[in-house]
């Protein structure tokens, strides 16, 4: 999830500085490389669904049970329902979204999800005490921004929220007062959409395979949604990580936002200088400071 | 180049509000459906090149020479020197960039590019007069953001310049003091990377066909070069719009960013509130407000 530059040559690579032991990693990349296993932290095998799609493709999804736990508690159910076997992906615009759900929206749901209303889509700071990592720099949609356990958030006095990152994963809904089931998902793939932050549930990130949707053909009906002659993608099968054959689990890890790594590479992305950066930016943007997520050495 | 959301249902489309003809539109969209002919500004025919993939899919590209003057005569010499004939896109990072060019590194440049420098990477609002639309929101990484005829642009108190967004076309350099001669460009496929604002030239952004780049497979090699048996994508030619024949030729406008309504529009985008929109953000990324373009009518 760290970014690299664009060098005409692939060659200039065999220049990039390699940090020795006694000095400090110059770049995000060479200090993720070095960090210690005490900067990372396991991601529960129960926060992590398992999307394959036609041709065997996988989607890896990590939610935030802690963010969005009524939204994460019904998509739960519909993992272990098998909801999302046979559905599709079936929408995909560019510089937006690609959605994924039942196209037809007359697949009946799983008994026992439980109500979403927009109360759902932030976490009210009264009577928390969260250990919040933050982000000094500007944020244009959010009077403050950090990370809390692993995730970035923005926030306001009262309430914190997940913002809509390239990446990140969000439940679909219809007009308000509908809040979303958890049935209807949708990845960003472009450049993060954060009007939608507070007026939809973010729920998790993609972790794994990201590529397998934000390469897919973009769908020229409204909304990027597939007509005409166009395919919708099929889904084989969704499960949660937890429910897998272990020798099938994925296991991946997240670095821990509150470990001094993670602050040293903040950091460094608010700050690049190195052999190909000649002018710091003195700030980074919270959706291009990805949380560093790694499988389980 | 406007977003929509993420409805669940296509359907729910029929629920969106029309503006009625006394009401002002309620949304980007509807504002820029029923702009008028005097909101839009022709983009001229030698500021475009026509980029021909194998297969036959076309990518148009405006460049700004107002904003990087020699990297853009260098660029109309090699579309005009026919030297991407033949080239390839070579390079797809999810969530980064597309890049294209030569992938040999072989191929001799046509006689008479000028040389570049990093000085090349902003302009020097020493005596100009520019016209500013400015943003008034925060950003992450300049003292001020606005938008500058047609472009947006970032800018401190000495000078102004483009910031990488998503679709938009930057120089691939060598380490520095290379700033690239414009043989070598990709286009922004992600969040906008604006670390790399002032440490290389942006020239322009893809106005039409930038779904044939950013659903492109990504590259496995280091820096997401194609690799192995993957096969970078030809590039069959390159030409600069004015010298392609008349019939032939692609016409777009670009919104007057000095127009009352681009300041609507702007306003619009940093406040959405409609039968979708609960809660307006109160502000927007200069990456998340899109000059809009039109094929002229």
């Amino acid at each position: 999830m760290t970014h690299s530059l664009p060098f005409v040559l692939a060659a200039a690579l065999a220049l990039a500085p390699i940090p020795a032991d006694s000095a400090p990693p110059a770049t995000p990349a060479a200090l993720i490389a070095s960090s210690p296993a005490s900067a990372w932290t396991n991601i529960p095998a129960e926060d992590l669904i398992v999307m394959t799609i036609e041709g065997g493709a996988q989607i890896i999804v990590q939610f935030a049970p802690a963010m969005a736990p009524r939204h994460v508690a019904n998509i739960r159910m519909l993992a272990q329902a098998h909801w999302w076997d046979g559905t599709s992906i079936n929408r995909v615009q560019d510089n937006y979204v690609a959605q994924w759900g039942d196209a037809t929206e007359k697949k009946p749901l799983p008994a026992g999800l439980l109500q979403t209303s927009a109360a759902d889509y932030t976490v009210p700071l009264a009577n928390r005490r969260l250990h919040i990592t933050s982000l000094p720099y500007p944020d244009a949609y959010a009077p403050k921004t950090g990370f809390v356990a692993g995730w970035p958030v923005a926030m306001d006095g009262d309430a914190v929220w997940l913002p809509h990152c390239y990446g990140y994963v969000g439940v679909g809904r219809n007009l308000s007062p509908d809040a979303g089931t958890g049935a209807e998902l949708y990845a960003v793939i472009g450049q993060a959409p954060r009007q939608l932050d507070r007026n939809i549930a973010v729920v998790g990130r993609v972790i794994d395979g990201m590529a397998h949707l934000s390469s897919l053909p973009r769908g020229s009906g409204e909304l990027g949604f597939y007509t005409g002659s166009e395919r919708p993608v099929p889904i084989v099968s969704v499960r949660l990580a937890s429910d897998l054959p272990a020798a099938q689990q994925p296991h991946f890890q997240q670095m821990d936002t509150t470990s001094p790594i993670f602050s040293e590479y903040l950091r460094l992305r608010a700050n690049r200088k190195d052999d190909f950066y000649e002018r710091p930016a003195g700030g980074v943007d919270l959706c291009n400071a990805p949380v560093p997520v790694r499988p389980r050495p």
